[in-house]
């Protein structure tokens, strides 16, 4: 690491063991110590980092608040984290244009209480919102519960600055609603999981804040039914902003951590919330209530902010009681096409008895994205095999269904073993090759998204 | 040519003078002809085609409509033309999961027909849409006026199954709402006007039929209270589906083509739709109706479908007019942020007064998009020189006040010698390199976006 200190401004750089053990892993459970730590102040330093980087063919990883599920700000082979905590300011919001301007470390939740007081609205919510950064959101293209109805983060990005592994700037994208000049960089950065390039500016989309939100919960005594509502809802044509579900493992484990009052005999629950006109979403709360009550649930509607927070409360404490159960449970984050639903979840019950494995499942059921909790061990060898196995199988039964094995947290080194179950031959030739283009020297988070380079 | 009638169906061949002259120019009004067109009726008939290409070194170029405003479809040096008549199927609605897959001859008007009776939209909505097929919307990422709600062509496609040059087949993306498993070719190939790869299938998101319309004229009679009425819309929160502006010169062109009772002294109108549930949309209209009076216009709402269809009369006659005034026109296609649309309009006639030359602005004001008419001849040597210092000095003003050179129309051949005013070096070697990577004999529909292939 010799220069690179010199390169950086005071305190920049660190290779404190302290340190390097605290970069070393992320939300994915994996780990492994990085060389150093820098703190770069501004598009200057990355580009001497990069380039430092480039000189001495040492691999770099951009780093938010590691809060990723797939281990994409894992440092492998003693790479240099780039970390952005100093890199957070909120640069520009364009109230009349609906643009803000943002460095990559800006917490996703503090632009979104900066911005409402505006009547403005950034809607990418993943769980971790109010710790994870902007940047690692774009990088993994976040999604979260509103994805189902306002898109997710690429659908945000306008445009990108960034550094090339090799130190040079690039420009992506527009600051106007629309342009078409040239092959979308933009939207190939977003979600390439820190493999192309180190993003040191992002220009968002933002939305007309919603007038009115109404949160409404139904309890199902049977999960086919409630797979039903979901269905539809969907085909009812009216668009909630949340869709999410959860099934009787989740809530017993939500139950039994922090009990919230439901009922034991629940088999699944959907949280819906609506935003929109005030009037406009009472007609339509109404019809989604009778809905989910033709199906037999029960049902209750909450308006108010208090009343809207108490139904949020076991959707909120479900990650933290399921990490309480189960410290070294596997998540998956599989989608299926809408309608699949209902299936998926049966068919997650039979895998569940024939391996004599928990399997908890909660989700975006709105996006038919839906997060299965391996409830086991990986740190135990002899369940560590049974996990693989059953997270295979839980892959190939959603890509049966016309899935994907990744809704929203990307690939990263925990799924870059599968990749050749989705993405084919020629289809995964040509992303190595852009691969290739941007980091000939392959320095840029090498190891993830990709097993190997080798082309076919 | 030898050869490649042979491996196609029957009639799947022409090199006959007339067809050769038919589909060897485009909606530019740039042309050359092709050495053959080719009628493929499936996905192997293209991979046959392009391996044919591909081994003999021959450019081939994909063509849907010919309704592109750059010279996308139009073959240079003798290029084969693919053509999609035959490939224009509507292969499945899925009515559950709001998506559709279809072949790329299939025409926009057709598919939003089909669609509309199950309750279901397909936003995009080019000027050419009863014309222009799905293929070429993706091609170029074609927007129209419903983009400023709803987006442009690319937030509807999740999959495209494609044939790289040298006629392997890639398929990309997902059949769900979310994915993030490696790069977003999709995206990449959206908008990349035909130069990666050969689309055969197309994936799209659909989305629920809004409930009602409400259409909006509000005629001004200054610009720049036009131009403050547009900026007003946007931050009063309010989104309206459609928000297009005509200038006094347009209104003029329009009135002296077929007159639709417009007041002479107009100087700019505005266009506006609302869609969404009824009451909603009722109180949005009042609110846009006292913003545009607030500002001087006389306004008029319409809610059944005849007089709605009545106020945009003077829009959909604008194309027609203008040509008949004008048929060596040229028509560009800026963007800039909403909030600068009165000094872009301002900018716009002086420079017209300077150059003693007609420029008359319509478009989709709601995303900043204009459509700028250089009204002299571009067949006339001595025009042809002012129109060409006309369109640098547009263009500079444009990205001056922080906007792109193309929203819709995309770069094909007329823009493509003004890509470096945009898209600066290290940028625009990414783009080199990933043409290369999928195209790396440069047949992929070879001279569009890029003047040339040499990277720095």
């Amino acid at each position: 690491m010799k220069g690179l200190k010199d390169i950086l401004p005071p305190d920049g750089f660190s290779d404190a063991p302290e340190t390097l053990v605290c970069y070393g892993f992320d939300a994915s459970g994996t780990g492994s110590k990085p060389s150093a730590v820098v703190w770069p102040e501004g598009t200057d330093d990355v580009a001497r980092i990069s380039k430092f980087a480039s000189d001495n063919r040492i691999a770099i990883v951009p780093r938010g608040a590691g809060t990723g599920m797939t281990g994409g700000a894992v440092p492998l082979n003693g790479a240099i984290i780039i970390s952005f905590e100093r890199m957070n300011r909120i640069l520009e919001v364009d109230e009349k244009n609906l643009t803000a301007l943002v460095e990559p470390g800006v917490i996703n939740g503090q632009l979104q209480r900066e911005i409402e007081p505006m009547g403005l609205f950034y809607p990418p919510d993943p769980a971790s919102m109010h710790f994870c950064t902007i940047g690692g959101n774009v990088a993994e293209n976040a999604g979260g519960p509103r994805a189902v109805k306002y898109g997710v983060t690429r659908d945000y990005v306008l445009g990108i600055e960034a550094v090339l592994p090799d130190g040079r700037v690039i420009n992506t994208g527009v600051r106007t609603m629309k342009g078409v000049v040239g092959y979308d960089l933009t939207g190939l950065i977003v979600g390439s999981e820190g493999t192309l390039c180190t993003m040191t500016r992002i220009r968002l989309k933002l939305a007309p804040l919603p007038q009115a939100v109404t949160t409404i919960l139904a309890v199902f005594d049977d999960l086919r039914k409630c797979g039903s509502a979901v269905s539809d809802i969907t085909s009812s044509l009216i668009v909630p902003r949340v869709l999410e579900l959860m099934d009787r493992e989740t809530i017993k484990a939500v139950e039994s951590y922090k009990p919230t009052g439901l009922p034991a005999d629940a088999e699944a629950l959907l949280l819906i919330e609506l935003d929109g006109q005030e009037r406009a979403i009472a007609e339509d709360a109404e019809k989604v209530s009778n809905l989910c009550k033709a199906l037999g649930a029960a049902v209750n509607v909450a308006v108010s902010e208090e009343q809207r927070q108490r139904l949020w409360e076991a959707r909120r404490s479900l990650s933290p009681a399921l990490f309480h159960i189960s410290p070294g449970k596997v998540s998956e984050d599989i989608v299926v096409p809408r309608s699949r639903i209902p299936d998926l979840l049966v068919r997650l019950r039979s895998l569940s008895k024939k391996r004599g494995i928990d399997i908890v499942s909660f989700g975006h059921a709105g996006d038919g994205n839906i997060h299965v909790n391996i409830m086991a061990d990986r740190n135990d060898p002899d369940q560590k095999e049974i996990i693989k196995k059953v997270v295979k199988e839980v892959f190939e039964i959603c890509l049966e269904m016309g899935g994907t094995i990744s809704g929203e947290h990307g690939v990263g080194t925990t799924k870059a073993g599968h990749m050749g179950l989705e993405v084919k031959g020629p289809a995964l030739d040509m992303m190595k090759g852009i691969k290739e283009v941007f980091d000939p020297m392959n320095i840029m988070n090498p190891g993830k998204i990709f097993v190997n380079r080798d082309r076919h």
